[in-house]
C-alpha cells in the first residue's frame, strides 16, 4: 500500500500493448484491501471464538466457513485460469523476480504433505462417521480439491503482471490471500489447542484449561462416549495428521506471499525486454551447486543438523518424564539451542564484515518481492523477539539463581542476537547488486534510456531516472552475459565465503524450524516463565507470537536460498 | 521501510549542497528500527507485564523505564536542536506536505492538557508522599519537561529534511518515536486497568479481576491504609487526571506520526525551488473560513454534536443505575449513534458519488505524509473493525431476542460500513489534485524538467518521468498562483458540496471521539458480549481494539481538516 505512492510516476507512462491506463491504481487497491479486510476478521472472530469452550461458536461453523471460502477461491482461480488460456494478450509481462523456483518447489512440496494430511483427517473423522457433522469430512476433500488447484495456479501464474479486468483479479487475489490466511489461522489455532489440551492432560490441573478444551468439548469432538477413535487405523490416523500440520501452515504461508506478490504486479508496466523471462540466470548456476564453496559452511551446518535432530529426539523422550529427566532434557535442548545460535550470531556477523570490503554496487531498482521479504523477515521475528523479551524479564525479575535460569537467560539473549545479525545480513545480501557488477560511483553516467544529453546536469534535475538503464532485472538483459558476469570472479574468496555463510545458516535454521514446528515447547516444560506470568497469559503470548517465530525459519531459509544463488 | 525500495532510484542524482550521497539508505533506516523494535519490546514486556496484578513486575519499574527513555530522547532533541540552529546547511530542504498547522496546532492543544495532566499527577501523588517512590512524583515532572521540548521541536523542526549525521538522526528520531509510543500504551495500560477496577467494583463480583487490581495492590497503590486519597484536593486530582488521559494519549500519537515523517524525510532530496515553503496556499485561504459552504454540513454536524453531548452526558448519568434506568440509557445510547452513524455513511457515500463526476487529475506524487494518513486510516479502522464483528458474531449466534440486541447489531453493521465509505472518501479525497487542475489525460504534455524531446515517445520510455514538471507540491510554485487556482473555480456547486461533507463529516467525528474517549462504555454496560465471552476475553478484545478507535476518530478529523481545505 505505501509503496504504492511512489510507484505513481513510473507507471504513467501509457502502457504500448494494453488498454487505457488505469486512472487510479490505489483506488482499485483499497477496494481489495476492504474486502480482505472485512472477510479476514469475520473469520478470525469466528477462529477465536471456536477456540474458547466459553464461547457458543462450535468448529462446525468455522469449517463451514472455510469450506465456503476455500470453494468461491477455486471458483475464481479457475475463471482465472480460464481467462488468462483464452486471451494471452491478457498478462503482457512476466515479473522475473516473482515465484523464483525454490519458493515454487516448496509449494509443491508442502501442498503434497497436505495432501497426505488431508487423506489422514478424512480417515480420522470417517472412523466414527455416524456422530459426525458432515461438515469435518467434507472440510478436508475441499481442502484437497483446493490446495491441487491453487498449486497449479500458482506454479504457472505466479509471475503474472496481469492487466484484465483490473479491479476484479485484485478482489480475487486478495479474496484468496485471504482464504489462505484464515485457513492458516485455523491450523495455528488447532494446534495451540491441541497443545494446550495435551499439556493440562499431563498436569491433570483444571485450573489451566482457559485455551484448553474442557472434557465435554474434548469427548464430542472425538464423537463422544460410543464413537471415540480407539481402533488403531483411527490412533494413526489423528497422530499423522497432527505431525503434519506445520507442512499445511507453510503451505498457507507460502501461497499467501506468492499471492501478495501476484497482487502487487496486477496493473503493473516492466520494460519488454525478454518479459517473458523465467529467472534466467539463476537456473544456469545451479549446475555447478556446491562448487563453489569451501565445503567448511555445508559440513559444519550438516554436523550441527544431524546433532539437532538427535537432541531433539532425546528432548521428546525425556521431556515428559518427572524432575531429574526433564531437567536433563531442558539442559541439553538449551544448551544445543545456544551453541547453535551464538555460532550463527558469528557467522552472520562475518558476513556482515565481509561485506564492508565488497564493492559491489547496492541494487536500488523496485522489486516487490523483495520488499515483501525484507517486511516478513523483519516482521516475523517481531514474534521470537516478543517471546525472548519476555522470557529476560521473567528471568531478571524472578530471579531464578539456578542452571536453568541461566541458560534460559543466554537462549533469550542469543535468540535476539541471531535474529537482528541475521536479519541485517539477509537485507543486505539481497540488496547487492550481482556479482561482478562495478560499484555505484565508478560506473559511467550511461543516459536515460537512450536520451542524450548534452548538459549532465539536467540528467541529476531529473525526478526519477534510475542510475542504470536496466529497469527491473538486475541481471543484464541477455542470458549469455548473465552467464559471463556470473561465472567471471569464480574464485574470488569473497564469494566463496558466502555461500558458505548461506549454507551454513541454512542449514541451522531449518533444524531450528524442526524443533518447534515437531512439537518442542520449552517454554512450557520450563516453568520459569508459567510460574511467573501465570499459564493463561504465558499461553497467550507463546501461542500467538510462536507462529510467527517457526515462519520466521522457514522464511528465513528461503531467503538464504536465495542469498547463495545470487552471492 | 516498504516505500523504500521505490525510492532509491529517485535519489540517485547526487545533492546539489549537502556532501556525498548515502550508499544505501535502507542500511540506516534497518538499523534505526532494530533499535526502535528492540526498546519498544522491552517497554511492551515490562508495561504488559506490570498490568497483570499476579506478575511480579511493579509500576515503579514501569516508570522507572519510562523516566530514562524520556531523559535520554530530550536529551538527543537538544543536541539535534543545537546542532541545526548552530549549522543551518544541515537541513537543506523542507517538506510543505509534513507538519500541516492542524497538527501542529492538535500537538500544541494536547501538550497543554498534558501538561495540566501533570500537574494533576504531581498533586495527587504528592498527597501522600511519605509512602510512595520518588519515582512516581518524579515521573509527571520529567514528563511536563519532556512534553515542553517535544512540543518546540516538532513545531520548529517537523518539516526538515535532514542532511547531516543520518544514521544518528534516524536512531535519535526513531528512539525518540519509541518513547512517544511507549508512553502511550503506560497511559492506554493504565485507563484500561483502571476502568475494569471501576467495573469491578461496580459489580463487586471478584472472578471478573483478571485485568483488575487486587485490593491488596490498590492499597499499596494509594499508599496503603494510613495514607490513603481522602482529602478533597487529592480527589479532584485524581478524578481530573483520569479525564486528561484521552489528551495525552493523542498528545503522544500526535507526536510519533510527525516524527515517522520527520525519519521518512532524512536524507530526502527534493527540489530546491521554494525549499523553504511552510504549507503555501493553505494559510491563504483560511481567511475566507466558512464563506464556501452551503452551511448545511456544519449546521447539521453542530446539531448533532450538541445532542451527541446531551446525550452522552444521559448515557453518563442513567447507566450507573438499576435495570430500566440503564436500560434506557443504553437505547438512548444506541439510537443516536445509529442516527450519527446512518447520516455519515450516506454523507461519506454522496462524497464518492460527486467524486465520480469530478474532473480532477489524481495527484500520484510522492508524499510520505499522505502514504502515512492513509495507512494509519486503514490501520486504526481495524481496532473498530473488530470490536464490531466480534458484536455481529455475539448477536447472530447468541440470538438474543430483544430491542437492545437488534440496536447493538445494526450499531456494529453500521459502525463498519461508516468507517469504509469514509475511509474510501478520505483516501480519495487526498489523492484529488488541487482544484482547478485540468484531468491528467487533457494535460498537454509538458517536457520532463526543461528537456525537450523531438519524439514524444521517448517520454513514454523515461522509467520514471512524472506527468507534470511540478514534484513535490500538489500547488504550483508561486504562491500567488496558488490563490489564483485555488480561489478561481469558488463558486462551484460541487466545490461547496465536498466542504459541506467535510465539515459535517469532521463534526461527527469529533463527537464520535468524544464519548469512547471520556469513558462510555457500553460494551460492557450491555452485557450481551460479556455473557458470550466471558468477561476477561471481551475486556482484552476491548481493552486492545478500543484506543485503536478513538486514535481513528482524531485522525480522521485531521485528515477531513485538511480535506477541507484543499478541495
Amino acid at each position: 500500500m505505501s509503496e504504492e505512492l511512489a510507484s505513481g510516476p513510473k507507471e504513467s507512462p501509457p502502457a504500448p500493448r494494453p488498454g487505457p491506463r488505469e486512472v487510479w491504481k490505489k483506488g482499485g487497491r483499497l477496494l481489495s484491501v476492504l474486502l480482505a479486510v472485512n472477510v479476514l476478521l469475520l473469520a478470525c472472530t469466528l477462529i477465536s471464538g471456536g477456540a474458547f469452550n466459553k464461547v457458543a461458536v462450535y468448529d462446525t461453523d468455522v469449517f463451514a466457513l472455510l469450506t465456503t471460502m476455500m470453494l468461491l477461491a477455486a471458483l475464481w482461480t479457475l475463471f482465472y485460469l480460464l481467462r488468462t488460456a483464452r486471451c494471452p494478450d491478457a498478462v503482457p509481462y512476466r515479473d522475473a523476480h516473482a515465484g523464483p523456483i525454490w519458493l515454487r518447489g516448496g509449494l509443491v512440496l508442502f501442498g503434497i504433505c497436505t495432501l497426505v494430511m488431508d487423506v489422514f483427517k478424512t480417515g480420522y473423522y470417517s472412523s466414527f462417521f455416524e456422530c459426525q457433522s458432515a461438515i469435518k469430512i467434507l472440510y478436508p476433500l475441499i481442502q484437497a480439491v483446493f490446495v491441487i488447484i491453487q498449486t497449479y495456479f500458482l506454479w504457472v501464474s505466479a509471475k503474472d503482471c496481469i492487466h484484465a479486468h483490473l479491479d476484479l483479479t485484485r478482489c480475487g487475489l486478495m479474496f484468496t490471500l485471504t482464504t489462505h490466511l484464515a485457513i492458516w489461522m485455523a491450523a495455528v489455532v488447532d494446534e495451540s489447542v491441541h497443545q494446550a489440551h495435551s499439556y493440562s492432560s499431563l498436569h491433570s490441573n483444571t485450573s489451566h484449561s482457559r485455551l484448553a478444551l474442557d472434557p465435554e468439548r474434548a469427548g464430542s469432538q472425538d464423537g463422544g462416549g460410543f464413537c471415540s477413535c480407539n481402533t488403531a487405523l483411527c490412533q494413526i490416523f489423528q497422530q499423522g495428521y497432527f505431525y503434519l500440520y506445520p507442512f499445511n501452515i507453510e503451505y498457507s504461508l507460502f501461497a499467501s506471499t506468492m499471492l501478495y506478490v501476484m497482487w502487487k504486479n496486477v496493473g503493473r508496466l516492466l520494460p519488454s525486454t525478454h518479459g517473458h523471462g523465467h529467472g534466467h540466470g539463476h537456473s544456469l548456476t545451479r549446475v555447478s551447486l556446491f562448487r563453489e564453496t569451501f565445503f567448511a559452511g555445508p559440513i559444519l551446518g550438516l554436523i550441527l543438523f544431524v546433532v539437532g535432530l538427535a537432541v531433539f529426539i532425546i528432548y521428546e523422550v525425556q521431556v515428559s518424564g518427572e524432575g531429574a529427566r526433564k531437567r536433563q532434557a531442558l539442559v541439553i535442548y538449551y544448551s544445543f539451542n545456544i551453541i547453535c545460535l551464538g555460532l550463527m550470531t558469528l557467522v552472520s556477523l562475518s558476513g556482515s564484515v565481509i561485506y564492508r570490503f565488497d564493492r559491489r554496487a547496492m541494487d536500488h531498482h523496485k522489486n516487490p518481492t523483495r520488499t515483501l521479504d525484507v517486511a516478513l523477515l523483519m516482521g516475523a521475528a517481531l514474534g521470537q523477539y516478543a517471546i525472548s523479551y519476555y522470557s529476560i524479564v521473567a528471568v531478571v525479575v524472578g530471579l531464578p539463581r539456578d542452571l536453568l535460569g541461566g541458560l534460559n537467560l543466554a537462549h533469550a539473549l542469543l535468540m535476539i542476537a541471531q535474529h537482528t545479525f541475521q536479519n541485517v545480513f539477509i537485507i543486505e545480501s539481497l540488496h547487492r547488486g550481482p556479482p561482478g557488477a562495478e560499484p555505484y560511483d565508478a560506473a559511467p553516467k550511461e543516459p536515460c534510456h537512450g536520451l542524450t544529453f548534452a548538459n549532465l546536469d539536467a540528467l541529476h534535475t531529473l525526478p526519477a531516472c534510475p542510475p542504470t538503464p536496466r529497469l527491473d532485472g538486475p541481471s543484464p538483459a541477455d542470458p549469455q552475459e548473465a552467464v559471463a558476469v556470473i561465472l567471471a570472479p569464480r574464485g574470488h574468496w569473497r564469494r566463496r565465503c558466502l555461500k558458505d555463510i548461506s549454507l551454513f545458516l541454512l542449514l541451522c535454521n531449518v533444524i531450528l524450524w524442526i524443533m518447534p514446528a515437531f512439537g518442542a515447547r520449552p517454554h512450557f516444560s520450563n516453568t520459569l516463565e508459567v510460574d511467573f506470568y501465570g499459564y493463561s497469559l504465558w499461553a497467550a503470548i507463546v501461542n500467538i507470537c510462536l507462529p510467527f517465530g517457526i515462519f520466521y525459519r522457514m522464511h528465513a531459509v528461503s531467503s538464504l536460498l536465495e542469498v547463495y544463488v545470487l552471492s
